[in-house]
């Protein structure tokens, strides 16, 4: 098909098709003529598939083509698609890079974050083994931190029932990558399950809060609308 | 104490404390001179909070304000403060804004987003009562659109064995908010519980995805460093 017939098909427009082949997101199509290529199916499904991540999910377009290139690389590696998809490395070459340098000099000597102690106990508490480059170790140390900051009395172990709910999420998700066949759709599905449902998880604790808050704190009182419903 | 004073104590630059203070996010102190003003304790614990919400969660000076204003007027209704927290409803007055405008005129019909309906299907599967306004409902229904969209097979129904764990979390996070015995504190940790948290979880999911990923997907092939752990 035409570009035009490309964009139809997509919703997407043709000056960010453009833009998309020119970075690299979307692979040329077939030339025809100097000035003309012809897309297929795989074009229809690529497209899509970027403008979830960028749109749905608010990646940036270099986010977006560090995945896509991830998966097509280690397609039949899912571990390391997931660990892309994860930011826990960038490249199967650059996996140790945060941790040892090739060249066998020693690594800058990083400031520790606040909290990060607490998060590694959490993390062996579980008995997850983990990559040390897993940038989500950071995250839940900072969180520690800004807790402890407050004077709030929730530390490490006041994370841990959601600590074991995670885990639980975590059988969920691997349940869920392991339907397809093909090992591209199946790294595709990887890279969807792990970042596309991230919104959607937290929208619905928020939905199970507001419910429950209802119960809890408002007693009689229900929120707008509920009573019609 | 003097600003200067706050400063040191909180880490929070002289400018940024009178950006604040300009703003309405921090109450004014106690003047002493013309040109001078004594902070309490309580503008220390206030000034934490706000560091807390925008640079550990990220949220907009404006967001913070709204969260803040809401924690004062409406610290003894705790379902409003949470309402208001999950951006389910912005003021009391305007809780029923979203759906019955007060002239008595129609509301404008909004387009409704594809995967609405199934959205709304799972939540009531969950026996979940949530207000129509709450924008989880619409997040939910464009990740179960952009799901349907890529041809992926994971519909509302693939979704149920999340919504079930979210509720779990829900039950730990209804928990986590009853310590406080006054009710400006609660209202505080309210907040903090269903705001403050939700970069956490997303990355102990990330952790025990690691976890698992390791171990279902990739045999013996070990992330970087974690045998010598």
């Amino acid at each position: 098909m035409k570009v035009s017939e490309l964009s139809r098909r997509t919703g997407v427009q043709v000056s960010l098709i453009k833009y998309y082949l020119r970075e690299g997101l979307l692979p040329p199509g077939r030339a025809t003529a100097s000035n003309q290529a012809d897309y297929g199916e795989d074009h229809v499904h690529r497209l899509r598939f970027i403008r979830t991540l960028i749109g749905t999910r608010g990646l940036s377009t270099s986010a977006t083509k560090e995945i896509l290139d991830a998966i097509t690389a280690e397609q039949d590696d899912l571990h390391q698609v997931f660990g892309i998809a994860l930011g826990v490395r960038p490249t199967r070459r650059g996996a140790d890079a945060g941790t040892q340098p090739a060249d066998g000099t020693e690594p800058e000597p990083q400031p520790e974050p606040a909290g990060l102690a607490d998060a590694r106990t959490l993390i062996a508490e579980m008995g997850w083994e983990v990559s040390p480059g897993n940038p989500a170790t950071h995250t839940l140390a900072e969180v520690l931190a800004a807790l402890a900051g407050l004077g709030a009395d929730i530390d490490w172990r006041g994370l841990m029932p959601y600590a074991r709910l995670a885990d639980s999420i975590a059988d969920v998700d691997i349940r869920q990558m392991s339907g397809e066949r093909d090992v591209l759709a199946q790294a595709e599905r990887a890279v969807l399950v792990s970042i596309l449902l991230e919104p959607a998880l937290l929208a619905l604790r928020r939905l199970a809060q507001e419910a429950k808050s209802s119960r809890h704190f408002a007693g009689t009182d229900r929120p707008a609308g509920t009573d019609s419903a």
